[in-house]
């Protein structure tokens, strides 16, 4: 029976949670974030909220710049790890053995292990209650082609995405999911 | 391997897509979004992208309000659905046969089949790109309580999320799925 209330309803996994990295005056983070999402396609924009007292918000405050990053299954630990340490007093990269290049249109360090990056420059910041909406034009964009099949579909014999849930537990997208198709043939 | 290009990747599936409503001036609409976040917890504020040339647009732009709706797997076939009709020509409520009650604190319909639903009133629209971005404060929630378990997960026993994969493909979040736990006890 649904009810309603006014008190606050949370409900935005499962979903994938993206990895932002910044860079700025030879100090980098790392962090988690579950509120993201693409804005616009063309041009392409994404936008991510970051709490301000987050580390990665100093970095990208005065950076103005920062990178997406998504990783499969394999290294959901990132995830997980990412968001229990701060980058205030760990070196996140080194203690959870992270490696990475810089991105070629950023400072941001973009992980090896992801199979989609975005790099972005911010074009607007607003605050808005507890958390800072980044906005970002997309500057440059990585992708792991042997992942996907030819649809743009992932190929689900390769990939496997860890859908944050809530508790630590992420529900995997991957070739034993279950899949409803809702094609219909109009022609 | 991972290439780079400057090529627009486009990757926010497998995600939940909101069912977004709006009424103005006694003329209503919904539309499937799949672009949408949190942005604070306190106070709780969502954010959602919608074209300019949407009736869902005209609608909340006037109206300064909407409503999230977000429905279990037995009625994807809304979402699927919302997004090949126009509001402009379509009553698709009607057509669809949606059932829905006036919100509480705001003018936009909700959905009765869905198990989460918020009503917002808009507090910043901000143009970046070929969309805009409405930020609205949350001023009333839905829950449908049973489909949750103590814990605030999912009583996957109840509920089967569909999550849209693109193609008109829905991958299904149900007891059926793989769950990885990485909650580790470091007391």
């Amino acid at each position: 029976m649904r009810e309603w209330t006014t008190n606050t309803v949370m409900h935005s996994y499962p979903g994938m949670v993206a990895l932002v990295t910044a860079k700025w005056n030879g100090e980098q983070n790392i962090m988690a974030a579950g509120w993201h999402s693409y804005i616009s396609y063309d041009p392409p924009i994404y936008g991510v909220a970051i709490a301000k007292e987050r580390y990665t918000h100093y970095l990208i405050e005065n950076s103005r710049e920062f990178a997406i990053n998504f990783v499969p299954e394999k290294f959901a630990h990132y995830i997980q790890q990412s968001g229990m340490l701060t980058g205030k007093k760990h070196n996140k990269f080194e203690e959870l053995k992270m490696e990475y290049d810089q991105g070629r249109t950023v400072s941001a360090p973009i992980l090896k292990e992801a199979y989609i990056a975005y790099e972005c420059k911010v074009m607007d910041q607003r605050t808005y209650g507890d958390h800072d909406w980044f906005v970002g034009e997309m500057t440059g964009f990585y992708k792991d082609g042997a992942l996907f099949a030819e649809n743009g579909l992932p190929n689900w014999d390769e990939l496997s995405i860890p859908l944050y849930l809530g508790r630590s537990q992420y529900m995997l997208a991957n070739k034993d999911s279950k899949v409803l198709n809702l094609y219909r043939d109009n022609s």
